[in-house]
């Protein structure tokens, strides 16, 4: 029996051991995540490590439900010391969640405890952990430079003044690169609510009124352009389901008067203009070499009740299974066809969809790029080690996993570094299989070279920053 | 090598042989079955092996198809030993099939017979057997009670008298409790040619004539209370697809008229009439503390002249693959947005919905229960290594393995409780895995406990009966 | 560690190595490739390996793509020696890819060479093959033969007049039997811009005018018994949607003469057309004792400009995923119910389809035939270790493993049996799994005759060759 949680966690096999070593010191490229840029700039020592943990983790705050816990201790008013005894309860319950490897690598990686969290050790550690973070080295920046971080990708709105990421950079002291990347979902939300709100933001930052659709879309371009400026190298959008939707120009422009009226939209003009911007903006990211990040298939708020009483982001998502590979398909068609395909990575939320994506890419892979399309790393349900796995084993098995651009922590917390780590450890483990079962020569300085380049020099190169 | 079906079968470390230890007394909460309260009553001795196994088992009837055997030796009018006979010719090429170990659980721990089940063995195996069954031990309570079972839960429909139940409990000697489970597909079924000859049976099981919808709601509540005073815990739902469609009361009373009238009914208003009845239910269902049930996916009777010619249930049935996510979250949505969710088991036929279901559960956890919606164990086409385990690493990941309420054998048979051992050495090699390979603390305190709630502990506790 | 790609590859139990042993001699059966019988018939010496294996395999030039090598090195201008550079380059990054495994199979089984192809040993290994190769022994009967192939069944259209099948025949000299399969996916596609132009081809094939819907049903029918006369045993549909939907007989002759008219077909009224086209077909394959393939779930011609520049089967399919269960239902019990179902090998593209597919055979089995429905290996995007595992797991599941017709190249190139051999490895491994794990008795009689039929004997005694 493997101790829990040694030196060599998940690493079965002595060329998986050996592979480790060769990439565990590689840095960290987070080329997508939901750090804020606001809290790196303020770099503010945290309260405790309830707060560390509990304060915006709907991950955690999902899995204390799972368990039982009354929401007063996970999103209610409860002290800080109740909150993390009644997440540490749950702790043994986790058993085979990656919840229970993070929280314990985050002990160890950061904290040096070794000790397994529950309900008994909960006092002794919350009162050990905070000791440390008042000793210092827990703000922000300090956790990201000491995670061996060298790039980070915040996730930001077109309408973001992008003021902190302008604030690190011009004060030029922190050596990890903090970029912005552009998510406009609410830009193409045009059914929403809310989006004639979010619309007089933009209008706010671009400095004009948006009175039609071409406006709107010149709008849009110049937040582009904007983000450009401030280093921008990747873009964002949520699809579910994925449009593909075709109408005349004219058309588009009905449909977003009518939007302007506050009139409804319906869900086939609502996919018409999705369509439309996502085409639109692709040509853009294109043109400037960014990478076009797909994150496919959440569905929201499922809980009514609750989406009113805690909001969005708060544990009540789950998985969607609607098919995606035609729209999909006619999608990045319709951009390759006219040279308007930029990078892109594809994730897909539904394990279902492993082979639809991972076989979908070879469609429109050209020699514009090592691996120009990417299918993303286990992602949200996905993000632990059957679902990593079984992204590795599709990707190794309909394309090529040598140009595989990694990891990244899709996480709000600074203490999320060790995921990449244990996606390491997975990898390493699995080409290291690979190997030890005869199916890959031992060839030490190729599989070293793969598992580094995976780990962190794909995606320089890729995001163009090599 | 290991032997065929050792004491260690299924369990290779040291930690699952500890484990299955600790769980293997654990005695049976059979919380979902197709077993007949009348046979449990009657408690006849069977006429022989072939009856017992081969008289209503439509798992069996189907793998025999599958090998080439004619139907006259299935479901035919064919002499016991050659039934029997045409079985253990099948069984050698059932390599990798469940019942291979079913069968062979099923003659070590009900008959002592350790030689595997073939043509050359069958007229020996089923000599020995039936000079076993009939020295006795082999009636229904006696399989039950010998197989340490504490609760049944059968599968009744509304217009049941519960008769059997009635004179079970009446007689007061058999120690196991046989509770009834509300069963309401026909009352759903209203698109159904055979409805309005069962609503009849409904009518005449409340003493009222059901003219009207609210009249037929209130008869289906009478019932309720009815099964309620008999002491039912759990109702069961078969759905495909899962219908969510909202139309306002008096819609619902056109749809039934119609129904009454002998009319043909839409699928879309079949869908409204079932999205109420299920809200309805479930409100009924939640104020009971009862459990709710669900069965996603199958589809039925495909096969027009099988059906014709055998019946329903007879192994012509097999796995849907409608998208289930969008409607399921509404559904559990409008129950949980008025307070009348009930606790819920989810189970799915097709196994691309593991990741949905399991996912699903998180959006509608709160502190009412221990585990309040839960991930049904590999069900009927899933009930086997590869799917019980798929299953069990689907709930590890997404939700908390420890609140599992574990397995039911979902048969027809009374030998097949060696399922409940098939599960917890699956279960005990599963977790055992994990604290093998260092995933998990070697902590056999907690980890014996885990083990014992989800064979037994957290179903008693779920179900209300502790 | 286990050497790459030993004696042993895949092999990791003595079980699973003495079941090889069993069965690594069976002759093949190619029930399923597309080799050309006209290069069969005009048996020419390949140029040099990069024609052998870059000449036409798409699924080389899709991997080079994925690898960033530019079209002019794949399906471009560029010399032999380049092209083959480029893709000796492509292989060290294919790491878990079955392409792998494929090119260093080729390797050893047809050249003895050993050494893992890369940039650095493409130069020597491309000399030394063309060595071999200008020396003889690889013309496409050599390799044939060489390969231990039986028969081979190709992939031919309805209006082919057979002539190269009719030249191997008549002059005798090869001892392997060469068979048209019946593959009317063109007769199928009403709805397609060449369906005219291909009318054309099957009006000059049967030597009569075809205007009217019955007149084309009719020279259809005088193919498949064209093909009979030609020793057909096998026919081929690929399907994506599964049609289901009936019309009247005059509908199909009003949609017929539509297509005629040149107009464009909907897609209800060409579903209706391919449904009743599916049935007719069965019925007369089904009382000829044939063999119907159905291969489900691909989407095709992803790319347009690539499509309009390399044109289709170049690399540019993926993997679809519509639902399948309830057409495909539907469409195989409307041929049973009227006695009209031929033997049936289901495959899915989609892997998410296994336990779909591996269910429905049920639903259908009868004494007909020993495994009358069958579930078809791994295919295409599936035709790897995880994918043929999971076919292999799921079918076992799910159905009789030991009734099972196995492996099939669906290949372009003579090279490709070593496939069978990698699929017995595999099938042994599995096997040879569940002995081991105790999960089977190890009596080795039983295990070898099974490995042995699945390798060979099963689709001999299917196919009506035996």
């Amino acid at each position: 029996m493997k101790p829990f949680m040694s030196d060599d966690f998940l690493l079965s096999t002595p060329t998986a051991k050996a592979l480790f070593e060769a990439c565990r010191n590689e840095p960290i490229f987070d080329w997508h995540c939901h750090l804020s840029p606001r809290e790196i700039w303020e770099n503010e020592t945290p309260a405790d490590l309830a707060e560390l943990w509990l304060g915006g983790d709907h991950y955690k705050w999902r899995a204390m439900r799972s368990c039982g816990v009354e929401e007063r201790l996970i999103t209610g008013d409860a002290p800080a010391i109740e909150k993390f005894r009644a997440w540490a309860a749950c702790m043994p319950k986790l058993i085979g969640n990656p919840l229970y490897h993070w929280t314990h690598l985050e002990l160890r990686r950061y904290f040096g405890i070794t000790e397994p969290l529950s309900a008994k050790t909960a006092d002794a550690i919350f009162f050990e952990a905070n000791r440390q973070i008042r000793e210092g080295g827990f703000t922000p920046r300090e956790l990201i430079e000491k995670s061996n971080v060298r790039y980070v990708c915040t996730t930001d709105d077109p309408a973001d003044s992008l003021v902190y990421h302008e604030k690190i950079r011009d004060e030029g002291k922190f050596p990890v690169k903090v970029l912005p990347a552009f998510r406009p979902d609410k830009a193409l939300a045009v059914e929403s609510p809310a989006f004639s709100e979010w619309l007089q933001k933009l209008s706010a930052a671009v400095g004009y009124e948006i009175g039609h659709y071409k406006v709107f879309k010149a709008a849009l371009l110049d937040r582009v352009d904007y983000f450009a400026a401030h280093g921008c190298r990747a873009t964002d959008h949520a699809l579910n389901p994925v449009p593909y939707r075709r109408v005349p120009e004219g058309e588009l422009e009905r449909i977003f008067s009518a939007v302007l009226r506050g009139e409804t939209v319906s869900a086939e003009d609502a996919e018409a203009v999705k369509t439309d911007l996502l085409r639109t903006l692709a040509r853009e990211y294109a043109a400037r070499g960014w990478v076009m990040e797909l994150h496919i298939g959440p569905i929201r708020n499922n809980n009514s009740k609750a989406f009113a009483e805690i909001g969005p982001d708060a544990g009540f998502d789950s998985i969607d299974d609607n098919p995606v590979a035609a729209n999909l398909s006619r999608l990045l068609d319709s951009m390759a066809s006219e040279d308007a395909l930029p990078k892109t990575v594809l994730f897909c939320l539904n394990p279902k969809d492993n082979y639809v994506l991972g076989s979908m890419l070879g469609n429109f892979q050209t020699n514009e790029a090592y691996g120009k399309l990417q299918f993303g790393s286990g992602w949200w349900f996905n993000d632990n080690i059957s679902g990593m796995r079984a992204q590795m084993d599709a990707l190794a098995n309909l394309g090529a996993l040598a140009t595989f651009v990694g990891m990244v922590t899709d996480s709000r917390s600074f203490l999320s570094y060790p995921r990449h780590e244990y996606f390491r450890r997975i990898l390493c483990e699995y080409i290291g299989s690979l190997v030890e079962n005869g199916e890959y020569p031992a060839d030490m300085e190729t599989l070293s070279s793969i598992v580094r380049d995976i780990s962190f020099g794909n995606a320089e190169t890729y995001f163009g920053l090599r």
